[in-house]
């Protein structure tokens, strides 16, 4: 259903004088004053994103705020101010309310971050929040989504798959990163691994365009999805974890070989850079068969996977 | 609780060199690139804020826009854009938010407001979403709550009370009517009515560090507000609920005495501006007695009336 509504949220939506990028990328990007800033909205609830009955509620605060600085990040820009919408359940809410922001204030710190203000309100249903976050482009613009062109290698950050046991709640956004990739590098596009791997690179490909072949060899597998499929022993594979569970927010991005090559022979960041593929002309998401061949590759990903 | 979390929230927070105003006002101002922007975020609920079972989608989707327009009002700012995160129910989640969206773009096109992103899900709980608006000041600065002083005439527009028949849903916000004031007279300060007169003004006054003197001979009640009286027929006077009821989603404006004379000889708006009392030196909210006499009035504002 969520496809299909973004569809009619895009046909529907009218562009604006200062929206540069609309509705579909990580984030939008607004022209004001002659500067770009971007703006982003994450909306994470109780048994949709998380199970506050089983986990601290100080680590959803962190996971409320950095799921949209990874926002943030895959667009290459600096966060700059934040609003936070809170509905609380109405018993207990306050005391959950004081224990989020003490998981978020300190990530809010750690980048700069101002809390600009919020809203609460509290309710007979579970926990839900949004949170907005306001951000600036650096003198190299925005990075979208919509920039890949074929013969760019992908390239991603850290590792995949098996984020249910943990990551999903304590990974740390991008941001650092993206900023140095995009001011030394000549990229492309980016996005952020959110949905799961093969979604999102199936997201990045088509607002470029173009296609994308998976080198399957070369994912770089989480130890954690080595551990998830051991303990579902449901048959899926390590592989498929890293591919499809999503919730990684490591950067996905479209780069020229030559820069690509430089990134992989500098390796400028803290968590290694890998190259695992490359965009074509072909639309959909690919996978080369040991004889050369391009077989289709599912982009299922993960969507709210606790309600499932 | 919300008052204490709040008060939390402003304790806890920690202020930024962007933030000119922080929490505790309708937006925050934030300082960019020497410019002044204004961002602000409201949460609206099924069963909190109104019924969807017995009201039009349409109609709450205008209201979703319309309330957060009413705080780029009460900074006397002007409008940029939006993101809007929904969180739909499962069955007929899709129904509503394109029923949403019908009512919502009029009113953005109106305000020449970019609707530029938004998040959405679905789950299994009632309908909730949140809009969060960024605004820019114009060159006259943001109108904030806390710069009445004693002596300042207390102004409003239009008329109060009983909006649940239906004012609280196809209100305009006076976000024209407060550029407009801002522009041409002097104000002090400025707040919307959403939690209910007698509350918002205390709000004002407490921001500003004085307290408030109400005509309420003065006070313009609007004509739902004695229908309401009527149809309830439970001892409540018209004047009553325009005092407490809340979401009439007017200004309340703190002017010094000349600047009040000119607004209420020139009447430079469609819809009427009143005097209705002042702002005195000592704390707290209070009516003049015939006898010339302080006595104060209660704050009882508007909150969650639907929940009971």
């Amino acid at each position: 259903m969520e496809t299909d509504l973004i569809r009619y949220f895009r046909q529907r939506v009218p562009g604006h004088r200062i929206l540069q990028v609309g509705l579909g990328d990580d984030a939008a990007v607004l022209e004001l004053a002659g500067r770009q800033y971007v703006l982003t909205v994450d909306l994470l609830s109780d048994h949709v994103d998380f199970e506050l009955s089983q986990v601290d509620p100080v680590r959803v605060g962190r996971k409320l705020l950095a799921v949209n600085l990874s926002d943030i990040a895959a667009m290459a820009a600096r966060p700059l101010a934040a609003v936070i919408a809170l509905l609380l359940p109405r018993s207990g809410g306050a005391k959950l309310a004081k224990a989020l922001y003490e998981g978020l204030l300190p990530l809010a710190h750690q980048y700069d971050l101002a809390i600009a203000g919020g809203d609460t309100n509290s309710w007979e249903g579970p926990f839900s929040a949004s949170v907005t976050i306001l951000g600036e482009s650096t003198d190299r613009g925005p990075l979208t989504r919509s920039g890949a062109r074929p013969g760019d290698q992908i390239l991603v950050t850290g590792w995949f798959g098996g984020s249910i046991l943990g990551k999903h709640l304590d990974f740390q956004p991008r941001v650092e990163e993206a900023l140095l990739l995009h001011q030394r590098y000549d990229l492309h596009a980016g996005i952020d691994c959110s949905d799961g791997l093969a979604l999102d690179l199936s997201h990045l490909a088509e607002e470029s365009g173009c296609g994308a072949v998976l080198d399957l060899a070369a994912v770089p597998v989480a130890e954690d999805a080595y551990r998830l499929a051991q303990q579902l022993a449901d048959g899926s594979t390590p592989l498929e974890h890293a591919l499809a569970d999503g919730e990684d927010f490591e950067l996905i991005l479209a780069v020229p070989p030559d820069q690509a090559r430089r990134i992989l022979a500098d390796q400028p960041l803290a968590v290694p850079v890998w190259q695992i593929g490359q965009f074509i002309p072909t639309p959909g998401l690919w996978e080369q068969t040991a004889d050369g061949e391009l077989r289709p590759l599912s982009a299922a990903g993960w969507e709210h996977k606790f309600n499932g």
